[in-house]
Parts: C-alpha cells; sequence; structure tokens
C-alpha cells in the first residue's frame, strides 16, 4: 500500500494531515513514473485535478481495478465532456468502461465493475434527492435544485473564495447554470430506475456555504398529482430499500448530522402537487472519499459499510 | 425621546447592549400604562412580539405616527391573518389605515402615512427580489424562492435552534411552505407597479444559516421570452431608479457586503428562458429597523438616506 | 444496557441526537426509581448536572462499578466542594473510594477502581498540559492557564451565552480566577508522579471560544533552568510513554486536530527559562465521554483504545 | 484625493471593496512614480507591506502629513528593527521624527506631529490593556500576555493559514514568543506615562482565533499590593479621562462590541495581588485605520472623533 503527493514526497501522512498523526505510519511517495510494476495492487484511487487521471488510466496495468474521483471518466459523451472540461476526451474507449458510481443507483454494475467513476459531491446529492421522484414518472414541469456546499468542496490550494475573511459568514451564488457536474446529473436522471422517464427542464444553481464541510440541495418539483411528504417518504423507502447510507428522516435533514460520515439523509415536503426534498451529506465523504471506499467495497465483494461505521455530529 | 424594554427597565442601553456603550445615555424605562401622554411624540416604533401592536396601535393618540416592526398589520386580509398568526384580528379598521413600508414599492404612499407596517425581513429580501419581474407580466409558471436567513432573525431569546452547539456549522429547512411572511409577499405581488400583473404560483421556503445576520434569497423564474442577465439588471434598474438601498451588482451579490447596512443588493442570472435573481440584506436593518427607519425619514419629510449611511462588511 | 433520560423518554436515541439516526436501536427510558435491581449491570455511566450523582452513587449495588463524569466525586476535601459547588458533600465516606480518572496520571489506579471520578474538560487539558513539568520540580514562580473553550462545555439547554447571534465570532473571559475545575487541577497536580512537588501558585483563566467543540490551553511557566522546545518534548515524551491519546507535536497544536477524538495534542515553545505548553483537545471526547469509555477499557481489563480509534479533523 | 493600488488600478473601490459599492466614485489609481507633485497634498496614508514606506517616506515633499501603518517607523532602536524586520533600517535619520501614533499615550505628541507611525494592531491591544499599570509602578515579576487574533489580521493575500476549511473552527499559536510586535510594545512601556517604570520581564504570545476580526488580550499581572478590579477600573479612569475611544467595562470585553468600531474595551479581574486585564479591539479599525484617522484629526487640528463614531456589533 503507499499514497502518492508529489508536493509532500516524503513527509508522513500525519504530518500533512495532522489530525492523521498517529493513526498511521504510511509517508507520502512520488506518483511512480511507469506503471507496470503496479500490477501487484489490487485497487488504484485516483484523486487528482481534473485531466490527469485521462493520462494515467489507461496506462495502468488492466488486473488492478481504479476508482477514480474526478470528472475525467463521468461522461459517456465526449462532446458533453469537451463543453464543461474545456479539453478533449482522450480515452473515449475507455471511457464507456467505467461504471458511474453512485452506488444506490448502480449497486449490481459496481459489484462488476474494475472500473468506477465516482460521482460528483453535488451530483451525488443531487441523485440521491431526486432520482426516486426521476424514476417514477410523476414529474412535471421543471425542476428546481438549489445546492449549497461548504467551503472544503474547492481544494486544498488557498484561493480568494476561499480566504478566511472573505468566506466567514459569508453566503453567495456561483457558477450560476453552468456547474460542470450539471452534465453528470442529467445523464444519470436519463437512466435511474427503469429509465427513461426523465423528461424534466432541469435549473441546477450552486452556493457556498460558510462551513467547511457539507451540501444541503434543497429540490423542487411539481407532480402530476398530489402527494403527502409521508407518501413521498414511502416511495424512497422503497426505492432506498437496503441501501444503509440513505437515511430519510422526518422534517429537514442538516449538514451537522451527516458531516465526517457516510450517510445522506433525505427530508421532505409538500403542499398539493408542489413538492420539496432536502438532501444533505458530507461532500468529502459520502460526496468523495467514503463513496469511493464504499464501492470499492462492492468491487472487491465484502460488506458495503466496511470501514464506513463513522459517527458524525458538530465538532 | 424614550425607549422601553419591561425586562430592562432601569438598565442603561449601552449596558444590555454592550457595542452602544459610550454612545448614548438613554435607559430602558417600563412601557406606559397610560398612553393619551403620548400625544407629545412625534413618532413610535413598535417593535414587539406578534400580537402585541393589536392592542397598542388603536390607543395612541391619533397625531403620533406609528411605524410598527411586527406583523400585526401588515395583511389586509382578516382570514388570512387569522391563518397565519393564529389569532383574531382585532383592528381591521386601523389595518386598512396602514400602508405596507417597502419604501421601494410604496414610497409616495409611506410619505403621506400615518400608520406604516414595516415588511418582515424574508418578505423584504423577496419582494426587492421579484417585485420587478412580478411587474413586468413577464412571467411564466411558478416562481421558486429559495431563501435563507442568519440566527438573529429568531429573535433575542435563547432557543433550541439558536443554540449554539447545534446552529455554528449546521444548514436546514424549517416551516417548508408555511412560512408566516408567505401572505404578505403574494398581497404585494399582487399589487405591484401598475399592479394585476402578478399570477404566478409562489413556491417559498425557508433555510437557517449558520450566521449571526444576513438574508440571502434565490429566486427561479420562467420567462415567455429570453432575456439575458444584463437585460434584467436594465429592467431593475429602470424599477429602482432613485431607490438609493437597491443596489444592483454584477454576478451573485454576498450577505458580507451588506451587513450592517440598509442595502439590498441584487444579482442576476439567465440560460434562455430560465433566470435567477439574487437578493442579499441584512435582516436587521433593511430587514427590519433600518428601513423602519427609511420609512421614518418619507413620513417626516427627511432625506430617506438620514442616519442611514452605514458601511457593511464582514466582521 | 439501557440509556435514560426523563425528558427524552420513549424516544430513539437516533431521533435525539439525530447524528445516530440508523446507527442503534436503542430508546431513551426513565431513570430507574430504585437500584437494586440493577446489580445485573457491569457499569454505570452517571452524567447527571452536578449534585445528582452525590444522591444516586450510594445507593447502587456495590457490584457495578462507575464512572461519574461529574464534578460530584473529584474533590477529595469536603470544605473546597462546598465553596466551589455550593452544597455539603453529602457521600464523604463515599468520595474516598473514588479515584481520580485522569488516565494519563492515575492509570494502574484506575484499573483497580470501581469507582471512577472523570474529570473535568478543562482540567484534563491543564493537567495533561502541566502535569509532567509540576511532576519535575522544575518550576518557579507562578504559573499562568489561559484555557479557552467551545460553547458545547455549557451543556444541552440553551443560555444566553450559548445564544448563536451573540455566541458566533465572539470572544471573551468568564469566570475569572473562580472556574469550579481549579480546585480539582490543584489536588491533581500536588500529587502528580513523585508527588510534593508542586508549589507554584496557579493563575487560572477560562474564555469562550466561537466553536462548538475543543479546548486550548495555553500554559506559560517559568523554570529554574533554560530548557528547549526540544528538551521540553523530551521530558513529556518519558512522562507519557506508553500514553495513545497523548500526542506531542511540533509547533503548537490546533483543536480542528483532535475534535472528534480522544487525544490531547501537546505542543511547547521556549526561550530561556519562559516555557508555554501548549495543549488541545475535545471536550465532550477526551474532556469527557471519550475518557469515560478509555477508564472503563481499564477497569474491565479492556484494551485502553477499544471503541476509541477516532479520525477527528475539521468538519 | 487619490487612493492607490497597483493590482486594481483603474477599478472603481467599490468593485474591489464590495461593502463601499455605491457609497464612493473613487477609482484605484497606479502609485505616482515620482513624488513631488504630492506637495499639493495635506496628507498621506501609507499602507504598505513592511519595507515599502522605507523607501517612500523620505522622498515624500517635506510639507506633506504622513501617517505609516507599517512598522517600519515603529522602533526607535535600527538594531532591534534589523532583527525583527530582518533588513536594515535605510531612514534612520527621518524615523527619529515619527511620533508613535498610539493616540491614548501620545495625544499632545501627535497633534504636533507631521510623522506619525501608526501602532500595530496587537501592540494597541496589548498597551492600552497594561499601560496604565505599567505606568503605576505596581508591577512585580513578569507580565503574561496572551493575545489572540482574527483572520484578516493576516492580510488580503490567501494562505494556508487564512484557508477556510483549514482556519474555521480552529485554534492554535503562532509565531511563540517571535511577533514582530513585541519590540514596539517594550518600548512604548518604558516610556509610558512619567515613563521609566516599566521593568518587568513581558511574555508575548500570539494566537489565531476563527474569526475575521477582533483582537483580545488576556493580560496576567502581579502586583506589589492587592488591588480589586473596582480599584483597577479606577486606576484606569485616571489614566484614560478624556479618552473617548477607551471604554472601561464591567466584566470581561467581547470582541462583538467592538467590532466595526474604534473603540478599545477594557475589563478587569483580581484576585489577591494576581490581576488580570483584558483589552478587545477590531484589528482593523482600533488596530489600523481607525486609530490612523484618529491620528489624522489630532494633527489637523479636528475633533479626534470625526468619522469615527461607529456603531458596532455582530455581524
Amino acid at each position: 500500500m503507499f499514497v502518492t503527493a508529489n508536493e509532500h514526497a516524503g513527509k508522513a501522512v500525519g504530518e500533512v494531515h495532522r489530525n492523521l498523526y498517529g493513526l498511521t505510519d504510511l509517508r507520502f511517495v512520488k506518483a511512480p513514473e511507469e506503471f507496470e510494476s503496479l500490477s501487484v495492487l489490487d485497487c488504484v484511487f485516483l484523486a487528482l485535478p481534473h485531466g490527469q487521471a485521462l493520462e494515467i488510466a489507461p496506462r495502468l496495468p488492466t488486473g488492478v481495478k481504479v476508482v477514480d474521483l474526478s470528472g475525467d471518466f463521468r461522461l459517456n459523451d465526449a462532446d458533453e465532456f469537451r463543453e464543461h472540461y474545456g479539453r478533449e476526451h482522450t480515452a473515449v474507449e475507455l471511457q464507456r468502461e467505467f461504471v458511474y458510481g453512485l452506488t444506490e443507483f448502480n449497486r449490481e454494475e459496481v459489484k462488476n465493475a474494475r472500473l468506477v467513476s465516482n460521482p460528483g459531491c453535488f451530483a451525488t446529492a443531487t441523485l440521491l434527492g431526486l432520482g426516486p421522484l426521476a424514476a417514477s414518472g410523476a414529474l412535471k414541469g421543471r425542476v428546481v435544485v438549489d445546492a449549497k456546499t461548504g467551503s472544503s468542496g474547492s481544494g486544498a490550494k488557498p484561493a480568494a473564495n476561499t480566504h478566511h475573511p472573505q468566506r466567514s459568514n459569508s453566503f453567495y451564488a456561483y457558477k450560476p447554470f453552468t456547474h460542470q457536474h450539471l452534465p453528470e446529473i442529467e445523464q444519470a436522471l436519463r437512466g435511474v430506475g427503469a429509465g427513461g422517464r426523465w423528461s424534466s427542464e432541469l435549473v441546477f444553481m450552486t452556493h457556498s456555504l460558510p462551513v467547511s464541510r457539507g451540501i444541503f440541495a434543497s429540490i423542487y418539483a411539481e407532480l402530476n398529482e398530489e402527494l403527502t411528504a409521508e407518501q413521498l417518504k414511502e416511495m424512497y423507502a422503497d426505492f432506498y430499500r437496503g441501501s444503509f447510507f440513505v437515511r430519510l428522516v422526518s422534517g429537514s435533514p442538516d449538514i451537522n448530522w451527516v458531516k465526517m460520515t457516510n450517510f445522506c439523509d433525505i427530508g421532505f415536503a409538500a403542499r398539493g402537487r408542489q413538492v420539496a426534498v432536502f438532501s444533505a451529506l458530507d461532500n468529502l465523504v459520502k460526496g468523495a472519499s467514503g463513496q469511493a471506499v464504499q464501492n470499492m467495497n462492492l468491487m472487491f465483494g465484502l460488506e458495503e459499510r466496511t470501514g464506513l461505521l463513522l459517527v458524525g455530529g458538530n465538532p
């Protein structure tokens, strides 16, 4: 087992991520230059800036399973990829082998996958909150998703939008209508459940919360017929039967109850044919690393929860 | 001039609100028992729990001007009042004399008013953000308003939802579809501009932000025809010409730039016929006391900005 | 196994502490009225307002081991108890059987104890940071401890000092020179190591941080002779050999790296004979429940870390 | 009047500092290349990275008054300057003309000054809190100053220590014993009051608070004789008579009550001969720009409070 980070090569993991001090003897190493020797590995997690997995994945030995956390292999359509990521997709063939690792939608496919593309954090929150309705064919008119994220979603590198004097106590919208998670959301909605029932217009808006972790999506939909919040909850309970990490709650979820965990909490409200679904998760766990481990567990025949029974709360 | 607060009677204002220490010699006094002697006053601000102004306003000498910050005199319809405030409206006659003090909508009426009902904080943010579109007749289909507020909106009394260990780092929805500001918003939208052009369904949802101050409303609307963000901005500039406290910004507003001020910042985004309008204000200033002073200025023929040229920022 | 909470009796634990939803089927029950039937239990944790354990502990069956998290059984001196807790100590005999459960100071005594009194959160941070110096006899002159705590230290009940609009972004001192943890700190310092070497005056000051969790103590001491930060670290490494939950760090600790964990991180600085020791922990874990479990583990011959290998970080 | 900022040259001030949008038509211009034409100015504020005022101040026309907010002209001793700022002092002659602009210590000197060196933020908080005791000659033994600052003290440029995911909810010490404000504090203490009474060792420690603004200094001193908190307050009231911006409070100050203002709030606690003095201010106002304006007011014979009657509070 090894973990790479060129900028930290040689340093102990616990020295860089000081919460891990004393919990691991791992040290960061440089990324390997040639990849043949990696055939001894069972699994590789790629957590790289967008574009780098495109270069690396095709060079990995074919016996190695891969979970890629970037956006490089999420989109089936090369044109959409070019439009949203600003580069050519140079591994179109390999992309077709990737399973979209939203575990709760694609559990069986993930079990049999060699290559898994881990969903984006906003996509996970939106899809888990909207999927059962999209699969039901009960939607009418456009769906509005008002999504909010904590600052850790912006990555580890300091920038103007994560400068503490600016970000603390702030709230604002960003990338209106154009967030790069939008196409993977629409692609997944078209395929959810039996597939083919999603035909709504999706209005997707991202905002910045003054917290470190957490995504909260407020999803507004109009239905063909009236449903109560309780009926919605039952519909979702059916859909998520056997999905430990989706918790259906009474009232609204709160990002504080899912932080540091792999849970996605979902709540409901309804007034006539207008419904609201709220989903909350930790962008770094269910929205990234936790879901990656969840997928790995399935890919290797392990119990899905292995290593993921984490207790959250507001620290 | 005097300021009442029964629980603090006898204490210096600067002892209770310690930011004011050294800036005023005022002391809190008990609320008067009989009101005839108040005829020496020019103006009374009522900032009381809902229901109390209902009792007091009818007893005030008729020569005194009143700005009421509660919800008691905002709704023209006594049935709606009963439904949302859970009590009978016991001063229906007097209510008809009240002008709804959203200054930017009703500036001329406020100038001539003796009685002004100051809008709710959510209502102010929503109406300033949605009013020009509602007046334009350009809307099609339902409008979704996803509104978020800081904790000071819950009042000065400690409660479970403002308990710091719970509230800090949190985000959640509350009072889904049922917030008591909804009827005053719909009432004002029906009357804005020439009036009568608003006929959309309004989906209104309130959320709690882990900050002390600030309201941010994300307003999602569909138009009859495509408009760019720039064209929207021009439409709003026309509507708000002469309204110093509405600032039209490029991109998204941020609650940090309006805190401690009487400004409401409004920004725009558009994709085809889908548009988003963002409005941000300080719930305690433009959403309450600042707007009350703004209205008082007009009621007494003073310059609208008197006492309100405040510089905000992120403290 | 059962968990009591009179105000929540009948409710699921996961309904009250929503981070635990889905992780346990436990429900809160009423506290038992008679205690003889409790003899089937191995261990009781008492986490009650100060004064209640005084009533309950003497009535528990003598075969049951007890960890009390309140201040009721921490002080050996009944006069000091009266002075700081404002009530008579009504179980002086039983108190003598209690071991002070600062695990790292009293590991062997805890292993053999039936009754353990879990230290206060401030006391834990201060004692772990100051103990090795106190035991060394190297101190000269008074010691100043400037301690800061998050809001969760004030308990679950909303109050003025935890009202979010007041507490967020705030910083202030409270209970100057008089915090009730002071006597247990002084008592433990007199006994640490070989005992009897502590004779310094202790200046102890508590402050409120605008975070939910975390205690940070800055300890200022003057030594008989110069020591570098590195030499201090070595002295502490000797003292804490075998103590997994004390991590000696380079530079300053940060409350973010210990939150949600049972670690206490300690760092050092020195200039001539002036030294500073910094200690950081999570007041709810190492400062309360985590240390209680750590003590229970020892009392039952379990590995000290059982159930406590928690990964922290800033959520 | 003009304001320079090379990186923002051409932009409106209200576009860069969006809280000022609508309040000023000023635009940033490039810094002038030659300075002779500046003789038309009355006053120049220099707010530059350390080292740049050293180059500029000697080139300014001698008729122009100057307030420098950097550390370049605060230290009388060129050796200390070299040690703490890592560069030669290249304007030693000019430095002798500078008055140290801690207004409350040097009001008369400032009135007559052409050149004023504005104190550092930590220095202001520490000196205002410690000055009266230092002047009294009542101190015995070392003084410990435990100071904490918000993130805006680190400047406008994003950096690791102001990266929001790291800084939010954090607390840690930094630059232990070595902060560059230490020498200006000691220099000012030696001269305060009649001068010459300060002979204590000063232990000075800086910490990072997870707020944007605010400095809080906890000052621990031992006295020659016992004084109550009330007696301390009287001593300070004498010292600060006529100093509007120092507010002596009961109990502890709170950074929330001074934010966005030019006030420094000071509180007291005592136990026998041990005393604690707490001072709180806004590092960007009384700790920087506000004090600069306060000094300018005096330098031009204006009322000291002109432009500085700001109402603070927790936004």
